[in-house]
């Protein structure tokens, strides 16, 4: 069993109006060391046993691509952790 | 300065639908190796310099409980990536 991380965030050029509100209201309240926040999405997908590394890495590229992230809007970033099995 | 990565995602006990639905939809588009599929949200606070290590990890726990994770259905992690000053 492999766990694939998938970080998914806009790229720098969007401007996130829910990262400025979040800001904002942390502002508010009292929390005001924090000089840029980013919000973002992820994804954990657990691959089933057998699969080597090119083939997972193939899928979660092609799975981000087609799916889990905007091409237009946004980037990603993948993390291969937990695997016993990987040849 | 210093960056803080936050995942939140929700406990066990609850049921995603988003993730079912996308699990789902991969599933149709033929990649059916996926065992599991969690969605989460990805927060990335960058603390202006001078602050001790203990007072970010402070802030992040208290930010986190206050407002990027909804306690009662949520859990959250968080990683201390980059930093040059943290004494």
């Amino acid at each position: 069993m492999t766990v694939v991380k998938v970080f998914v965030n806009y790229k720098e050029s969007i401007l996130n109006p829910e990262a400025q509100a979040i800001q904002q209201a942390l502002g508010r309240l009292g929390y005001d060391n924090i000089t840029q926040l980013k919000v973002g999405k992820s994804f954990e997908l657990t691959f089933a046993d057998g699969m080597t590394r090119e083939a997972i890495e193939k899928e979660v590229n092609e799975i981000s691509d087609r799916m889990l992230a905007n091409y237009n809007m946004e980037n990603y970033t993948y993390e291969i952790s937990e695997s016993e099995d990987l040849s």
